[in-house]
């Protein structure tokens, strides 16, 4: 076993390069600075690409799937059948997620980590069972080391399958009736936030429900006080199978130089974990979008993350971040495509 | 002549059509709501389009090309060649909307209403030359009746002409140096509001030029003290060709049963002059973006326009609008393609 993996250092982005698109982005036929932030983002590609005009064509989606011991609290309105109901979905094409990889032509992957309900041999996912769900955190860590090293090596192994695809751009998704609530656990224990300010309806609890959320997880808070202040031991004392692969997936991401793009909440949580775990990755997230749960502002503001859209998305799955691909997309063309003015014989304006 | 077809009243949207959209959104594999923004629009263009899976691949750009004579008191770091200049570059595909309208797959055409350098015949462009520019409306109308009324009817013309093509989503560009200082005249005038509060950088004063930018205006401002409120004297009094343009377009839009896809401030400031001429057209009109230039939101306020993208551009052309295409795409895909829980075999939460 390669021990010790995640950490090891990200590779670092092209200086030169850097310097390079910069200068490129002043010499196009637009006013300085009129594509905002469209802009900083086709120039913070090309320094990660190492590529004077970046590329994001070729995007690779995997959805980590899993269940959460902690629904025995009464968390979600949804029954946690739902969990491998929804892969059934993501496989035959009518989830949102199939929806949007198809239209952007990406390569979908759906990985089973521990669904309460079995899946057999479903054809499409990656089996990687390490459990029928995690534990209830409520007075117990979720998962072992063993388990979480091995969703962490499972997200990393998404990202090497990715690699060897020719990945220019890897989504993270997640799919886990209860999982808003591992996430707002992580986050409280992370940036040291009151539950109160983080917990939110998730998939779509009433207020009563939000009320009773946040009971839990201040329970569970309680139960784990004793936690030392460190983040692989917090992602395994609350997080999901699915968050621990998340959190596998950014840092590889990073070490082997792929641009990873951010989905909502759940997805943030993981990158932030990742982040506290291994500092050198933060240059490699890109963040797709500010979500309607009241706690994922607070976790992008603790990264420093700009995200592209702001649309009240709630839906996970990696959708927010297949919305903000034409955007990256886009953002290349532009940078790679738009004449300079001395190309067109455009005026600039005096220096 | 088809005397004030402008005040003619806009098509109606599909009551029956809106009901059915918004119940198939609630029956899709998702959490109610959890695709927040893009489920509204998905459902509006449903309503519009008049069937219950809309579609705006058929995308259409007309950017409206002018040159302004109040450029003559210094408002613009840009000098007036330019406009013509970036319409060689518009068809010659070097310029931001020229990259993306390619990405898109959307046709571009080029509407010529009178820049100050003349363009000749330079193929890919309509040429519908009104005049070399408008005049000054530091203390005269810009543009008499008969112009105005020409430059309103080039709009609509391009609207026909998008409409023959069978188009399913209509986007309006402009190009013209200093059109943001018409564009602010026209808002403050439209709003009763302060100049210092809606003037802006344009396409990259400084503090000092923008200073003078609202002495200009408000100087303008003083000079028209007597204009009729009423939207069309205010359009013709401050506005220049490539916005009435834009102002038409809009119209014909609404009346001949487009969707409209609105840009930045420029092309805010005309679907607030159509509104106020012709109210029936406001549900024609979709809102792409809240722009860096500080009267948009006002503008948008106004039209309680809730834009889809917010990405610090000052560009126009049609960029912004150009760039929000794809979301509206995956929206009908995501509104159109999805399976409910009935087809996926998926537990809705209890009811």
């Amino acid at each position: 076993m390669n021990s010790a993996w995640w950490l090891h250092t990200a590779r670092a982005a092209d200086a030169r390069i850097h310097r390079e698109a910069l200068e490129r982005q002043q010499q196009l036929t637009k006013p300085a600075g009129s594509l905002g932030a469209l802009e900083q983002v086709a120039v913070q590609l090309a320094a990660l690409q190492g590529r004077l005009k970046p590329s994001v064509e070729q995007v690779w989606i995997s959805v980590f799937a899993a269940d959460h011991g902690i629904v025995a609290e009464g968390v979600s309105p949804y029954p946690q059948e739902v969990t491998a109901q929804m892969v059934h979905n993501f496989v035959n094409g009518g989830a949102a997620i199939s929806v949007l990889a198809r239209r952007l032509q990406a390569r979908l992957e759906v990985v089973d980590l521990g669904t309460a309900t079995p899946l057999g041999d479903l054809p499409g996912v990656q089996h990687v069972r390490i459990a029928a769900g995690t534990r209830s955190f409520i007075d117990a860590p979720a998962m072992s080391f063993e388990q979480g090293t091995q969703a962490l090596q499972a997200g990393r192994d998404s990202v090497l399958r990715a690699k060897a695809s020719g990945t220019e751009l890897f989504i993270g998704g997640e799919m886990g009736i209860g999982n808003t609530t591992s996430a707002t656990a992580l986050a409280c224990a992370s940036l040291a936030c009151a539950v109160v300010d983080l917990a939110g309806p998730g998939t779509g609890l009433d207020a009563a429900g939000v009320t009773h959320k946040v009971q839990v997880i201040e329970r569970a808070l309680k139960a784990h006080a004793g936690l030392p202040d460190e983040p692989l031991q917090r992602l395994f004392c609350y997080g999901g199978f699915e968050v621990a692969a998340l959190v596998g997936a950014y840092l590889a991401c990073a070490q082997e130089g792929i641009v990873a793009l951010v989905d909502g909440f759940i997805c943030s949580v993981a990158a932030l974990l990742a982040v506290q775990l291994n500092p050198s990755i933060r240059p490699w997230l890109l963040f797709a979008h500010n979500g309607a749960e009241p706690g994922h502002r607070h976790v992008l503001a603790a990264l420093e993350a700009q995200p592209l859209l702001q649309l009240g998305l709630r839906l996970g799955e990696g959708s927010g971040a297949a919305l903000a691909v034409p955007l990256l997309r886009l953002a290349c063309d532009l940078h790679g495509q738009m004449a300079t003015f001395a190309e067109a014989a455009v005026a600039d304006r005096p220096a």
